[in-house]
């Protein structure tokens, strides 16, 4: 993989090799102006239902019906409210029932216009349809072009913890087009790096040094950018090709994520507080920090993770949430709710360094309850 | 397969060979009392939900409840109100909610206790916690034992269709305990025998032979009753085995169902007017009626399942169905919202004769219908 390559055609196909369900990933700008035609070369359906919400609709989705409506795909779309609150059965249910009235036949697709929310809801809602109907992720989030779209995890939120009602249902394409990312705020940009930077910890380390070298770039859109996302997913492509249930090193991909769910359910899904890549930030330094109290790892490749994602932004201590202060009793509880928990034993993904992560699966409860206790008496110290 | 012996053990096992997800099914007397040694023998997990309906909790979960109990298998039970209108969202939900709640871990299970309708429910409920948790089933009627309980289609209804929501997703144990049948009305048994009687239609024309001749027996219980059920999952499992996902030969299983289902959507799944394997009775009469039309099978074939069926006491025409007479248009509504279509066309099992079933995929919906409007007209000579 050549980083630097600014000779290559605009858009960069990545093939997820998953026997009869393999797909393929496009990268590049104008993807949804396109749309149509990729589809059309790719799949027989003519009848197409569409997921998006009030944010994204207006500035995409005219453009991707028309480009549908230009290849004979007929499109009944489905607009639901912007937001986590989105991923509930109180949304999934009139979807399903939605896709079902739009008489959406075997060939035909269930298409995701949106971010990671409108991406996990609808896949969840493609496959329970018929027991599975074929599905195109159409990501216009950093962060759903890099990590939820590819990959096959869909699902909503339980009163009870996040992402713990679902299925595994492959997308039959994902078009990722880099030209929609201009619309994003600077913090939703933010939130999708980290789950970039993500990758180069797992076990790129050359990444990583790449990305501190040229995140100005990849921040600024163009080459660095489209780059930046293709790496990202060939990376997820291939640990899901690997494991595509999570029974082993797919969880190498929650690096960051223990910690960070815990955060999230700790501030109740309030975007305003926290938002997914923001927890993943603080829980990837966190997951550093404590490889490197458990005597894992040295102390200053937690301080080099920190200092990248301090440089291009993003929060890393619990203490910068705003808000009421976290009890770390609270974050252990939804420690012990999340779904990478077996047998009461507690499993994080923890490193031996930069690009070092591994999956320990038998984390004392009482080291991460004297770890967060620490981290959160620091927290007037956090941003000296 | 040696329908006639009566030297065998009380407990047969058919083993569902799909792999990473085999299964045991295990058919025999007093079953329900040994679940928990059966279940702790092959699963590590002690934690399991129990869902199960009014009617059958009284019967037999105190029994499950125990024996669970004494291989130290902690059980929360989640109790529904019986009938297809439990196959909803709306109490799919709350099951969900309440397996959540249980804290069932990987290891751990859901375990159905009842007819088809908790079967499939719990199962679609068990396949998206967690995208995915160990399942059990233990079917308590004639019905589930042969049919829904093997195969792992799970799923609920939708106002506009049965079955139009749901998963594929395997149980790791079903556990037929034939006692259990002692308590069903006849209507229910016979409603099952249905599917039974299926069996042979679809490709064992000798096993139908068998059931011509030992059909009371089947009925009155012991060895008869056991081999038929035996007989019956290990044709089943062979089907699926060869197509899991139904993406070819299992669609064999619809025999009678495509037409059935639309009789059971035209009747508002009324149980009072008419119960599934009522429908599939009356709908394989239809398709073997239907093929005979087409020139495909003699009439003789056909009179000779009319027969067989209306011996054991189902009934075998559409006029036979109380209430209001139904309308063939109607029934051709309800054919082409039924999931078996694809690109417009309609796809019936049809047969070449009694156990020479085949799949027809390019059916003219006008030939349907003028058949249909001809059995309707024919209705006043029903039980002539």
């Amino acid at each position: 993989m050549d980083l630097e390559n600014t000779d290559a055609p605009p858009a960069r196909t990545i093939r997820v090799e998953l026997g009869a369900r393999a797909y393929d990933i496009l990268i590049g700008p104008g993807l949804i102006a396109s749309a149509g035609l990729e589809i059309a070369l790719r799949l027989k359906g003519r009848r197409m239902a569409v997921v998006t919400d009030e944010n994204v609709a207006p500035l995409y989705l005219p453009s991707l019906l028309e480009s549908l409506s230009a290849q004979g795909i007929e499109a009944t779309p489905i607009i639901l409210p912007p937001g986590e609150k989105t991923k509930s059965f109180d949304h999934l249910v009139p979807v399903v029932e939605s896709i079902i009235g739009a008489r959406i036949e075997r060939n035909d697709a269930v298409i995701a216009l949106g971010g990671g929310v409108i991406g996990d809801l609808t896949g969840f809602a493609a496959g329970i349809v018929r027991r599975g109907s074929r599905f195109i992720q159409i990501p216009t989030s950093l962060l759903a072009q890099v990590d939820s779209s590819v990959g096959g995890k869909t699902g909503i939120n339980s009163p009870q913890g996040k992402n713990l009602v679902g299925v595994f249902h492959q997308p039959d394409l994902v078009l990722a087009d880099t030209s929609a990312l201009d619309s994003l705020s600077p913090r939703e940009f933010r939130a999708g790096y980290a789950e970039v930077a993500k990758y180069g910890l797992i076990d790129r380390p050359e990444f990583f040094t790449w990305l501190e070298a040229h995140w100005r770039e990849v921040f600024a859109g163009g080459e660095a950018r489209i780059e930046a996302i293709a790496a990202s997913c060939a990376a997820k492509a291939e640990v899901v090709v690997a494991d595509e249930r999570e029974n082993g090193r797919r969880a190498l991909l929650n690096l960051g994520h223990t910690f960070g769910h815990a955060l999230e359910a700790a501030t109740a899904y309030d975007s305003a507080r926290l938002v997914h890549g923001e927890g993943v930030s603080i829980g990837m330094v966190l997951a550093h920090r404590f490889s490197a109290r458990m005597n894992l790892a040295g102390i200053e490749d937690a301080e080099r993770v920190e200092r990248h994602l301090r440089d291009v932004g993003l929060p890393t201590r619990i203490g910068e949430i705003p808000g009421p202060a976290l009890q770390p009793e609270r974050l252990m509880d939804a420690i012990a709710q999340d779904k990478k928990v077996k047998g009461g034993q507690l499993t994080f993904i923890l490193t031996h360094g930069i690009g070092q992560s591994f999956i320990a699966d038998d984390v004392p409860a009482s080291e991460v309850l004297a770890f967060l206790t620490e981290q959160l008496d620091a927290k007037g110290a956090t941003r000296a």
